[in-house]
């Protein structure tokens, strides 16, 4: 087993990759120990969470989020790390649980303000990933990454951790078994129990058990699937689904799914190698993912069943599957731009099947049937979950997360990533399972945990945990007023109203200028701008007319008043008015 | 039963209520009949139809529909109805089928425009409705509705319409058999069967069965539900599911649900007096839904039962139920109001059960999610669909569908109300039932179906259909661009600059002024301000220095592209850019 010795540079603590033989950590004290969720409780994503002993701090995941509906424009959401500053130095590590972007995605927008030189400790896939982002972000410093596997242990000052290989829909996803001064907590990563995954090993139920042995203080566990009942389905029925498509299909098989669901792009690529196909790759993110899987071992195909999308037309439709980006609708992924036409190697015909093999995220629902009624209309065959379970999830549902609570049996629980309204069904999964209430704590972004041998509860007070949005290079400077004003142009637009006014004679100058976009179009308003143009010269003449200093907030405020009321009257619209008066 | 002689004062047709005997139309000529989609065939709502014989023209709904999310500010869509203009004289009539507004909402907006004395026949429920609304448009012209009711038939121009009742979500919702010259076509309301409806009649298979031995030439049947298994979840299930949360509820219920869902408010009122509570609704549209149909007796409750949501506070929390809008988390209904501390009356106790008997629309999962946290934050009780069936939707689905299709054994089917992806998925349905293919017709908004006794076919001419919005006062003027500019404003917001220019010298006077919004706070943005007033002078006083005439357009076109690709450069963000160029 890999040893490894490892000294921070700039942190008070030393870091040390002792062996992947269990130890037991003794040193309980009476102390408390603190948990600081600054992502993913009462939210799905932006997953970061730190944890304190000693004076040392252990952080969990960065991960980002898209952006919630009313927040046009922005790129995506990121934790809020205020709470760590000033404290780099006490940083004793980060770990990773996985390698999708919810848990790793905001690493390139936080690390220089952390420490570039932290070390962080991730498994062999989620490491790759880690690192291929970070060529897009070249100004910053080098990673310290370093891997760890299933059975391995570090110790990152008063924290032992011990990773433990979980079932998710990408490889090496970790969950966390961590020592520390006031007892073990585990701590899950995304995951589902899968008895029979595909290309996967099954959940180690037996290193549960030994965990449960050990005795677990507290269970952080993954809510996501907390208010499904039942559970989750496995990965060898969804194979046995899309074996079906492959068995009946004769043109070209076009199955689409996210970048980052590694286990159904081996499915694919398996059936495929079954039933005679090439196997084409497209989508930038997809690419990216399968390139560093196949170098890795993570993907595995025969030396010639992998070809470029442009070779697809050399090979006869039924031996051809193409494997790519945009089950969501997306804009500008692969399945989009074959469906309007502006793909520059496939177009579709109406021997080909598309397989929509994943879930649709909340808020793509509208998309997702738009593009499912032109695939319709285009005449190709469509298979999507609501036909068939050719997608699951990959997280616990309601059975499993019970399992998981009677196997650890842990004196505490605290449930993580996931809604509020999860996060509460959660809880009360772990009640029904024999937790006393006294013993469950529901938490929230920015709420600190204290946990102790006898007890847990939060602190009243709070650190900072609000949204940090990225748009474009900007970060963290896109705040309420910008995002309000945003809102207010997209619902009725705006006007410009330009006046000049003669000094001397308190006239307005020539005819105001109007430029106005999103609220009428302009060439079929003539009537309407006649009048407001009227109005604009009454309001500013009769303030400039009887002498004296002019008060220009007062006017300009007049404009944007009564030109308003004068608009609404006429149009029920408020478009954002914008005065503008320059004196000559 | 009622006899209703009519005549259509600028029309060429009369309209007769001939009576309820069934007659069957014996007239079948060689001619084609044609039927036209204004709205709802390829999409969900905006449903409006014109069947053609012998030059009339019988409209059938005149609904609206949601904007998409693509459309900012939009309040909603209507049907375009370009293709009646000129043709009004031939128009003999319309029927609605329920009182829901996708099948009667665009009746203000049209009406006038087609003739606002044209005859209109609605159920009861239908019509008390349309006329409630209609008040909410004081100038335009009183409405000519008559009353129609199962079993009645009335004579339009070449076609007689005998109306039946369907089961739906909806009290008085009728479904139309429509003798032609061509043969009798039956074209469903939105519809359910429902074998154990809840304050309403079962659906009348008898009924049914008759008019297959009648002969149906062509069925129009509802595809919302197409591409869901199964049978709908009858009322019954619902019914008693919501008495499991009455028996179990100490305080009050706080039961949210569509404002037009009229069987579900009347369960939850005769739930609520078989369990001692009283009945505050509240929401505008739900309670003027409840006015209209209290007084007409399509709900019924006992004399003390309904109270005024300010007397809730007289009665102890477990003599409570409040029937209120918001379970679609919309931000000014009822629940949202509540949940927000905004109620006047109501706010949240901790022993509170709110249910949300109500799916969640497409588009407004977000919403309904942030909605249910905050309700668990405020630690009431909450049931949704999730947990147990309180909510059956209004639409049959596949099997009813299946089940339609054996009962009136149609020659020719197309597939009605629904998305593309549905209206296929209805003619696969009609195709497993035995239906031959080339009986099938799938068709969108504005193709013209032309219907034989012998065959069905699409023309390849079509008649415009295109969206027509509603923005406030403006019906259909906003249009591609005004929408094109609201997106653009919302994604990076605008950038106006202001430059003035000294005619003679051709330089720039003052420092050029920068009104943006939406893009950047410009408080915080000194330096990017400085710099792009450095190069809008430099851009300006470039094109003005050599001498001679200006070119104005180029020099706005030089800022707008110059200052564009700078602000890029800068921050990633591509906002609008103004240019106001004044010469003084």
């Amino acid at each position: 087993m890999a040893e490894l010795e490892y000294a921070y540079a700039s942190g008070a603590y030393a870091a040390r990759l002792v062996g992947s033989t269990p130890t037991i950590r003794t040193m309980i004290t009476k102390q408390n120990i603190r948990i600081i969720p600054l992502g993913g409780l009462g939210e799905v994503g932006r997953n970061m969470m730190c944890l304190e002993a000693e004076g040392a701090i252990l952080i969990i995941d960065m991960g980002f989020r898209m952006p919630e509906e009313d927040m046009p424009g922005i790129d995506f959401i990121i934790p809020n790390i205020s709470y760590l500053k000033g404290k780099e130095r006490n940083i004793v590590g980060a770990v990773l649980t996985h390698g999708h972007y919810d848990h790793i995605g905001a690493i390139p927008y936080l690390i220089d303000r952390l420490g570039a030189n932290m070390p962080i400790f991730a498994a062999g896939l989620t490491k790759a990933i880690v690192l291929r982002r970070q060529e897009d972000f070249p100004r910053l410093p080098k990673l310290n990454i370093n891997t760890v596997k299933d059975g391995d242990i570090i110790k990152l000052g008063p924290f032992t951790v011990e990773f433990f290989r979980q079932n998710h829909n990408i490889s090496d996803s970790l969950g966390l078994f961590i020592g520390t001064p006031v007892g073990n907590i585990v701590r899950t990563s995304d995951f589902k129990f899968d008895l029979t995954p595909v290309y996967d090993l099954p959940t180690d139920f037996k290193k549960l058990e030994a965990m449960r042995k050990r005795g677990v203080l507290l269970l952080m566990s993954d809510s996501t699937g907390a208010e499904e009942q039942g559970h989750s389905i496995s990965e060898k029925t969804i194979m046995e689904n899309l074996e079906e498509i492959f068995k009946i299909s004769k043109g070209r098989i076009i199955a689409a799914t996210f970048g980052s669901l590694i286990n159904r792009i081996q499915q694919l690529i398996a059936l495929s190698e079954k039933y005679g196909r090439r196997v084409a790759v497209d989508g930038y993110s997809m690419k990216t993912n399968v390139e560093i899987c196949k170098k890795l071992g993570y993907i595995k195909s025969q030396k010639e069943t992998l070809i470029t999308v442009d070779q697809i037309k050399n090979y006869p439709d039924s031996k051809i599957t193409l494997i790519c980006t945009g089950a969501q609708g997306e804009g500008q992924a692969v399945l989009m731009r074959i469906t309007n036409g502006e793909h520059k190697f496939v177009e579709f015909k109406k021997t080909d099947t598309v397989v929509f093999s994943s879930s649709v995220v909340p808020g793509n629902e509208r998309t997702v049937q738009f593009l499912k009624d032109e695939l319709y209309r285009q005449k190709v065959k469509v298979f999507h979950y609501k036909m068939m379970d050719i997608h699951a999830g990959g997280h616990a549902q309601k059975e499993e997360l019970k399992e998981m609570i009677r196997i650890l049996q842990p004196k505490f629980f605290l449930p993580i990533h996931g809604q509020y309204s999860m996060l509460v069904n959660h809880a009360e999964i772990a009640r029904t399972e024999g937790v006393p209430e006294k013993n469950i704590a529901v938490a929230e972004n920015g709420q600190i945990i204290n946990l102790s041998r006898d007890e847990i509860y939060l602190d009243k007070k709070t650190v900072e945990s609000n949204y940090v949005m990225v748009d474009g290079l900007g970060v963290g400077d896109v705040g309420e007023v910008v995002l309000r004003d945003r809102q207010t142009l997209s619902k009725d637009g705006m006007f410009v109203v330009v006046v000049v006014i003669d000094r001397q004679s308190g006239k307005v100058k020539g005819s105001p200028d109007i430029i106005s976009r999103g609220f009428v179009y302009l060439k079929e308003s003539r009537e309407l701008l006649r009048d407001t143009r009227r109005r604009l010269i009454d309001i500013v003449e009769g303030s400039t007319g009887s002498g004296g200093a002019v008060n220009w907030v007062y006017v300009k405020d007049e404009i944007r008043n009564r030109i308003g009321d004068f608009l609404y009257a006429k149009t029920k619209r408020r478009p954002m008015i914008l005065p503008v008066v320059i004196e000559v």
